[in-house]
């Protein structure tokens, strides 16, 4: 076995979930990812966890939800088991991202609505979600397999408490701050985060982050003015997007573009009210992340980009009893920062050209 | 897909398990059990049944239990599933019948153990085993690839309504009768199975049956007189045995031989008091089964055999409130009732010559 599954194993137990002795752990295993859960069973067996595995195939959901007429039962074994772990780990990887693609999309919003109870007693354990690097991503980032998998590990296997260290003063710098402004070429954005929490999203339980990899630091804008360019392309449910454009006034949306895919982008921002308003800043900050390979959990860590969610805010964000903004999406999309760019809080320039003030290299304000 | 997996999937879901609208079923899918997965998946689906699918990796287990320190917690994530879990259906079928051979006994032992409340929370639904043909199954039964996965469907996909008609035969005489015989070369047995009642074991939870393939006749004897020869070779934890002998008197074994593991054969009855008498009697009756592949789940069903477990008996077969035969051990020993052996019960000859009295062929008593 690959040293880095070990490493990563161990990472995902002991950095991201802070598994201890006699901890209930469901691990879902997606179909590609049999080596990384033996390595992730072994980490646990040392650590005195129990060890329930489940399935997370793909054709298995597949051929599941294409033969159901779509009136679903509540998911009561599912609640039950997510009820009583402490707990569950998700180690995506598949064979093949376009294996549930001939699923109809209302059988698949009515399996998910039926399944609420199960995903919330699931988001109620200590979760965290990350992925083993199979061929089928490789090919979905246009990598060969071995340059994809170094990709992944050194995307994963960071020095997370320094990360951590460097990413809580940019937290400090939000949550002391009341506006953030972005410059870059196409894009001119104030966002209003007065009151607002950031969240250091170090890849740990232990900081509110359920991702690994992770690394971005990210808020809730209450207002944004302005606008603001894409250049990181990205597929959103099976339809690519290209440089979209978005103008906000008084905080929506109030006209968009985009080289690709600018009927899809109009109908995101379609869904309903919450679509049109931004639901999260997010800042990247994960140096082992070089370049987009059209995934999310990765693109949007990138050290040197930005990005905005359309769609619903983290409650962690927020202040106590407020409400943010609610939607039924939540679809990031990511800026890159570099030369002539400058993010700047209440006036003080953060990061310029990419790099954040206390890094080499910084050109003051 | 080979149509055989979906007909396959099909009885254990219908015939075996009686799977209705809205059940909670959970499917244990093994290494090698993909494709058997996704069509049962399909048809739990169309069945209007909730799926949750746990992995039964050999390679995960063995991770997990060789890095424990064998102080293992109670299974509780795994005992809520199971408490509510309608139905259970295990899709055996691994990659390498030795994955697990390097794990401690000891470890597996306080496993087991720790597990006892979830495996009786499993017991307490209705549950089904079954086995995706898999090339080191094959392998195990020194068979190619094709002519085994022809062997496991012709076990499989049987007329089970009509073999259950024909067991319910046997089942009566054994019901009413009160002492049998078995008579082959080296073997000649006397049972006492008054009051006991025989299991019609037609790979139906509606039979009480939980195996699919079944096809066995099977009840626990009172006492047990005489002599029987095992001329089926069987691997018991992972040592053979081959023309194993066993001598009774008052029901307890007082002599015993194999031509080979005769050394295992005797520390299997020195486990506990129990394990020196029988626990069952099964009469094998499934005519798809043409062949010992040294699986105890096929080769006790196969028709023209018996078998005699040593150790515990199931209550099924027992006067209500009665104890049978308890032991920690239940070990198949398989005899063949070929040209010259007869099976009679209180004086009337029921099987000779491996041909029962309501079959073509058949000379009388």
């Amino acid at each position: 076995m690959d040293d880095r599954i070990r490493a990563h194993a161990e990472t995902l137990v002991d950095w991201s979930a802070r598994v201890g002795p006699g901890d209930d752990v469901v691990v879902r295993v997606a179909e590609g990812a049999h080596d990384l859960a033996v390595a992730v069973a072994a980490a646990l067996g040392d650590r005195g966890a129990n060890l329930l595995a489940t399935y997370g195939s793909d054709e298995v959901s597949r051929a599941y939800l294409r033969a159901h007429d779509g009136d679903f039962a509540p998911a009561d074994a599912e609640r039950a088991l997510y009820e009583s772990a402490d707990v569950v780990l998700s180690l995506g990887g598949g064979r093949n991202t376009a294996a549930t693609a001939d699923v109809p999309g209302g059988t698949r919003g009515a399996y998910d609505r039926a399944r609420s109870d199960a995903r919330e007693a699931r988001m109620a354990t200590d979760w965290v979600s990350t992925v083993h690097p199979t061929r089928s991503l490789a090919q979905a980032a246009d990598m060969s397999y071995e340059a994809y998998r170094d990709f992944v590990y050194d995307a994963v296997l960071r020095d997370w408490e320094a990360l951590a260290a460097e990413m809580a003063r940019l937290k400090d710098v939000l949550d002391a701050g009341s506006e953030v402004r972005l410059v870059a070429e196409g894009t001119d954005l104030s966002l209003d985060i007065g009151g607002r929490t950031a969240v250091n999203s170090a890849a740990s339980v232990e900081y509110d982050s359920h991702n690994l990899p992770s690394g971005e630091v990210f808020t809730a804008p209450a207002g944004v003015e302005g606008e603001i360019e894409f250049d990181v392309p990205i597929t959103v449910r099976g339809r690519r997007l290209r440089d979209a454009r978005l103008v906000f006034e008084d905080g929506t949306v109030v006209d968009y573009a985009a080289a690709e895919g600018e009927a899809a982008l109009g109908e995101l921002l379609d869904t309903d009210e919450g679509a049109r308003r931004a639901g999260e800043l997010g800042v990247g900050m994960n140096r082992g992340i070089t370049r987009p390979t059209d995934t999310v959990l990765f693109d949007e860590k990138m050290a040197g980009t930005v990005h905005l969610a359309l769609g619903r805010a983290y409650d962690a964000c927020l202040p106590d009893g407020a409400a943010g903004n609610d939607s039924a999406i939540h679809v990031d999309l990511i800026s890159r920062m570099d030369d002539g760019s400058r993010l700047v809080v209440d006036g003080e320039t953060i990061q310029r050209d990419g790099l954040f003030r206390w890094e080499e290299g910084f050109e003051g304000a």
